[in-house]
């Protein structure tokens, strides 16, 4: 537990030393926003709180592979990983809108907000116009992140270098969302297919993209630390998802901030759905075929489907999976550091995902 | 005549010189997309018959602009002119979304074909599948925008400053974007936003962003000849939009690659529009608000449009708006270069814009 504490800190610090320059940020583009007109400035506003409730994982991740570079300014890496964290809500914003979800950290999601607004003032299309704007709040915070990572203090050639990195990264996270979408609401899919959108729509870039990206800016060219951090950051990123889906499932939602059973709604492949369609026994398949991509959930269906994943196993592998990505994990963090204290940290980060409860 | 035709013919040798490398960097694109899976792979072969069939207007005005700025490089600037027509295509797939057009450049728009893809294989939610993906690929081609500047041969000190140009657009044309959204489906509309989409939707994007990043990559630094530009691509950039207006009233469907009279069915604020809500006799507004934002329009209630425009006086205004913003345009010529070859372009580049009809 003390381990797991010394990643809570880290991030908590990473949220707070965040927060008075994520403020003046926004205070400036909500009053240029409000120039335009009061619809940019709504959205804009929606989109700031958003990002306020964000947990920062990747952002305080990029601040890490940062100082895991060698990197010393820690007021220009904090103001600069900024650009992860708007591309992060940019995405959830059109996720939200893909999988239908209502909910997003605890507040409305984008596309919900903005039709609500639209309702309120009687606009004669208020769910085009929620729809509309949603995607293109997201589509402008694709642009500010991108202006936030050029404008930043860090020397050009680090910038192109890490601008480089960070569009193939995201092209690469943007195929396994469209590989994620094809698959929703049809549950019986193509097994390579499903792993591949675990890799590259969480894990690599949960995990890997920040810490890449931070040791870069730092100016880390050591080929050796950058494969140990990519695959580091693939074990944290397995990790945080194979929570995610379990979360999805067995969480609190006052916790998490999110609808729980909305995975099985939307038939989402998620591991605890991939371990039952391919590894467990029959009964337990058609049973959870019952409950999958129903309209709406039931608390008596949810309790079912609980029952699905514990009985089949399908809980019992995801653990011990989670559990085989620390011990990897583990593994590459002398190949990372040999400080202590850097690599508790990284340890505790591991644990963290394995431990977080939402 | 001849002065469109100089125009035309740098537009054509645009189009002829840059189809090699479009094909080469597309069929390189295309197999890491395939590799991924069929929907990424499917997406992004529309996308590119998408990029083929466009007029390459924005890319043809960065090499210009380029050149302008004294750059001699022609190789080299139209590989990354790419960039422009990424985004460019990128942003009317979402477009079409709000617009809720079917048609785009001659074939079904991204949504539209994504979901016709979907229900051939009978996806159990085809229009939330193309939605999702078409969503999806335009956020990829945001990115392979970016990544295409980024690995560009420039200078990383020419990237950074093109780039960070680029992004403070393009967060402008989004607001502008998201005024039009809020203004559609209501004509009755604040007539500052009004301008205000034009300008930051169409006419500083249109013409004035390719020019500006084009003569930032040859490495311009005079002030004078930026503002000149600008104002230039303004002009040029109203010119195309009060003809898009008119086109998308009175023009050839089988020519413009779009439905004739889409703009009266979502109430749009086009310039005709805002004539009859601003200046013409009470009458003709009566007549109009029957016509704005039917479900459908017959061809009998476009020919009714049509003379409601002519005798309203809104297509003489909009013709004689054209005229005043080409008067402005010309004057800008002398500001920005005295070559007589580059001067004459300019003006053919505006007069085209005037007598385009698709």
């Amino acid at each position: 537990m003390d381990k797991i504490n010394l990643a809570w800190r880290y991030l908590k610090w990473y949220q707070d030393a965040i927060t008075p320059f994520l403020d003046d940020y926004f205070q400036a583009k909500l009053s240029q926003a409000k120039r335009f007109g009061q619809v940019p400035y709504v959205a804009l506003e929606h989109f700031y709180q958003l990002i306020q409730r964000g947990k920062k994982v990747r952002g305080a991740f990029m601040v890490l592979g940062y100082q895991l570079g060698g990197g010393l300014n820690e007021g220009l890496i904090i103001k600069t990983s900024l650009f992860i964290e708007l591309l992060h809500t940019a995405l959830l914003i059109h996720d939200d809108i893909m999988d239908q979800d209502q909910t997003r950290r605890g507040l409305a999601a984008g596309h919900v907000y903005l039709t609500q607004y639209a309702k309120e003032r009687r606009h004669p299309n208020p769910s085009l116009f929620g729809l509309s704007n949603a995607i293109t709040i997201a589509d402008t915070a694709f642009y500010l992140s991108w202006q936030r990572l050029m404008e930043s203090e860090f020397n050009d050639s680090l910038k192109v270098k890490t601008g480089r990195l960070y569009a193939d990264y995201i092209i690469r996270l943007a195929y396994g969302q469209m590989l994620d979408v094809a698959n929703l609401y049809q549950w019986h899919s193509d097994r390579e297919e499903i792993l591949k959108i675990f890799k590259y729509k969480t894990a690599e870039y949960t995990g890997s993209l920040p810490l890449i990206l931070g040791y870069t800016l730092a100016g880390g060219v050591d080929d050796g630390i950058k494969q140990a951090l990519r695959d580091y950051g693939l074990a944290f990123g397995w990790i945080f998802q194979i929570k995610d889906d379990i979360l999805g499932i067995f969480g609190d939602p006052q916790k998490t901030g999110k609808g729980v059973g909305s995975d099985l709604v939307q038939a989402k492949n998620t591991i605890l759905v991939w371990y039952v369609e391919n590894r467990a026994k029959p009964r337990f398949r058609t049973k959870l075929a019952k409950l999958m991509g129903l309209k709406k959930l039931s608390l008596t269906q949810l309790d079912q489907a609980r029952e699905i994943f514990t009985q089949s196993g399908a809980y019992d592998y995801a653990k011990q999976l989670a559990d085989e990505y620390l011990d990897k994990g583990l593994k590459t963090i002398d190949k990372i550091t040999q400080h202590k204290d850097q690599a508790d940290l990284l340890k505790a980060f591991l644990y963290l995902a394995f431990k977080r409860d939402k």
